[in-house]
């Protein structure tokens, strides 16, 4: 039960309508016109609270819930309890997401610039825009239709924002053009100089840093995560791409659609990630790598040479996740016989 | 000698308020009056000074060492130079750390309430708080007694913090309920939307997170440190919990008591910690794993599976310290044979 | 080409003054007076622009350049088509780097104290210093002529700041004396506790923090890197040592001159680096060790031993990198006969 003090239910809704929402058949036998007043976990579910099943590993959670209706798979739905509505999708965490996000609608603000944010005259603002106080917006910024602007976020002169973008506190945003329906979150910084000099013991000597950073449409970026501007070419965040806290990104990356970002990766300058890619927590890509379609780098991984698409890798440095785990029981069976001689 | 531009000594104290403080007898032969005048470390300290040794790979440091006084433990003892008094105490370092306490108390804030600060009215704040301009407090906080939260920090709607808590700057938190005599330094971010979505090649689904992040008393909390609030449960951190710089800690994540959690380190969603686990720095840690209580991890491991309590593991992915021992010998002289033919 | 919406360029220069800034000399042939316009990466580079080749895996680029003019190594000269002028220099990145500081100087900000700053009437500030809305500066900081303060940032009592410092926005300083010519990006924390408490099941014991942090001139110090004040002896980084983003710098650590830190490292507390060490990304090094002279440490290393000068290192734990490339060999040829039996 999600504390309504932080949280403001939309509900009840029909099971015809969450069926509707999430894109799935409701099972013979269910009313339509049963009423669910809420989502939960499937351990703290009761009869009129809707849930999921994702992962296998829940599966007893799952047999002993008492929430009033579930999405699961198909193959999933015989270990319901008799008393649980088993609304079947090849995507539970998906339809469950529809569903919750009707049950919960992200919180909007009302119009309302501060009078104590420091704005630029020569700044462009959307309509319908909520700008809090502590925000700075530099000379020639555009901002979008309908964007949020939390307190004591900084974006510094010519960026461009789209429409619908959310940008939370402490933020810093400069050289850089920006999608509609963006979410940033606090303490992000955007734009900054690469790490870019040439290495002289009398000296580094600094590269000026002269790319921007392009953000495509429906990008989330989380907390303190810091994306760096390009040296010469852009940085580049495709379109639908999720980013988690504590993220590197260094100058020039260019990240393609729909990837998925994990906390605290790092990727180093120059290295382009093609669509789809996922990167799991704390990994490392070296700098001018390409790693291809759909490539999955398993969490901590340091890659060290390009992965073609579609391939799954682990390791330090990375290989092809079959060969990590061959190398492991390996060294595993070569231990085992150690202790026997 | 702590520079007095940046600390203020409330010495000096004599060797007996130095022993009842830190729980230690005084030595035969030593004056309980004798006059101790600041701390310093064994190469820093002079004969008015008072040192520790907890680390045996300062002990030639402790030999040629000038303080007058000095916390170690039965065992080291015999090592300190004639005109040293040895402190003898199971714990130096605690020891230590209580006398410096009385030497160095933390700075008191007196209180002020700043008109640059931006507060709702009707959040409620305690008696003694001490808040500086550039501060936002959302509608329904409550504020506990004697709180200090310094420049342009961001607390959002209905945020619950106790009494004596200090929150350092620029920080930003939302969806949370923060115990009394808690510690939050500068960047840090709380209750920001844990990264939770359902991956789709149409464009990923945000799942509304709808728990909240629960801080027990008594914790610490790193800068630029990121505890995302739950997905549907909560997220919690156990009372006197240690968290270090720039750690990512994710939905859902159950710290238990008295954990240590060093900088770098990464725990993902809906991982559970019990009491008095140790993290070093740069761990990661799997999603929807339970490591028991008194575990310890070392530098940069990788788990991916539980750990039992009580267990020391190490290594990538993590295992038993000794079969990670094991392996890197087996390695070695695989290695050298290789050499040798 | 550069956006001009964010950056403005100085140029067109001639060949000659191009090459005395950059310190190198004109081919036979080539006209002192031939001008060029603009810098950028070879793929992008036009008649009028001038680049650069200093990694070997662009050569093809290289080979199919139209720019007019490219700083390259004399034996890669000759591989320059036939309308692109070759300057030869050792070192083609840091005459780049010279040049394309010609074209894009610096951006100035023109002397200003915002009205709304928080300056303490305690404090000094220099000549020609720029400071933004919402900048806090403490009692008695000394900030050094012709610094940059934006907007947001706080800095404490008795900190001191050098000349033609620039400081990015919502960055937090305490505890600190810091040079001139050194930037700090923006989220950067300075001067923070170290992570220093006596362990303890009744509650772990908050070691007094009683050092500083000393930074020396023309430092760079990325966005949202953390360093933490000594707990005795100082923190220090020393002149011209450049830290990526994400870089946590514990207690008491001391690093050398010219040094390399790259994005997420962790260096542990009282572990000293000595002059010119690269730390490549995600690197952590152990508490109280040294890192000799010219040491290289490989990305997502974990050092846990003291390092000679000049070796380089790679491996978790770390080894000398030569070392750990046999194992990596030994290793695949291990599971190549474990699949051939």
């Amino acid at each position: 039960m999600a504390d309504p003090k932080f949280f403001t239910n939309a509900g009840p809704f029909s099971l015809q309508q969450i069926a509707e929402c999430a894109g799935c058949a409701l099972p013979s036998g269910a009313s339509p016109d049963h009423m669910i007043s809420d989502v939960a976990p499937l351990d703290q579910a009761d009869s009129a609270a809707l849930s999921f099943l994702d992962n296998v590993k829940y599966k007893v959670q799952f047999q002993e819930t008492e929430a009033g209706a579930c999405f699961v798979t198909k193959g999933m739905a015989d270990f319901a309890p008799k008393a649980t509505i088993a609304l079947i999708t090849d995507n539970p965490h998906k339809a469950y997401a529809l569903a919750a996000q009707m049950f919960y609608p992200p919180i909007e603000r009302l119009t309302q610039i501060s009078d104590q944010a420091h704005i630029s005259s020569s700044a462009k603002i959307g309509k319908g825009a909520y700008i809090e106080a502590g925000v700075h917006i530099g000379d020639h910024v555009q901002i979008g239709q309908n964007c949020i602007i939390e307190a004591n976020t900084v974006i510094r002169e010519n960026v461009q924002i789209g429409e619908y973008a959310r940008i939370g506190s402490s933020a810093t945003i400069s050289h850089a053009i920006i999608g509609a329906y963006v979410r940033i979150y606090p303490g992000v910084r955007i734009g900054q100089d690469g790490f870019g000099f040439a290495i002289d013991p009398a000296g580094h000597v600094k590269v000026p840093q002269l790319g921007r950073v392009i953000i495509e449409d429906h990008v989330e970026i989380g907390a303190n995560t810091c994306i760096d501007r390009g040296a010469g070419p852009d940085t580049l965040i495709g379109q639908g791409t999720w980013i988690d806290n504590l993220v590197q990104i260094g100058h020039n990356v260019k990240i393609g659609k729909g990837c998925v970002i994990v906390a605290q990766v790092g990727i180093a300058g120059s290295t382009a990630l093609e669509d789809y890619v996922v990167a799991a927590g704390q990994v490392g890509i070296a700098g001018h790598l390409t790693i291809g379609t759909g490539a999955k780098i398993a969490a901590q991984s340091g890659v060290t040479r390009d992965i073609p698409a579609g391939e799954e890798h682990m390791g330090y440095p990375s290989m092809p996740i079959k060969q990590f785990l061959r190398q492991h029981v390996t060294l595993k069976s070569l231990i085992n016989k150690g202790k026997n001689t």
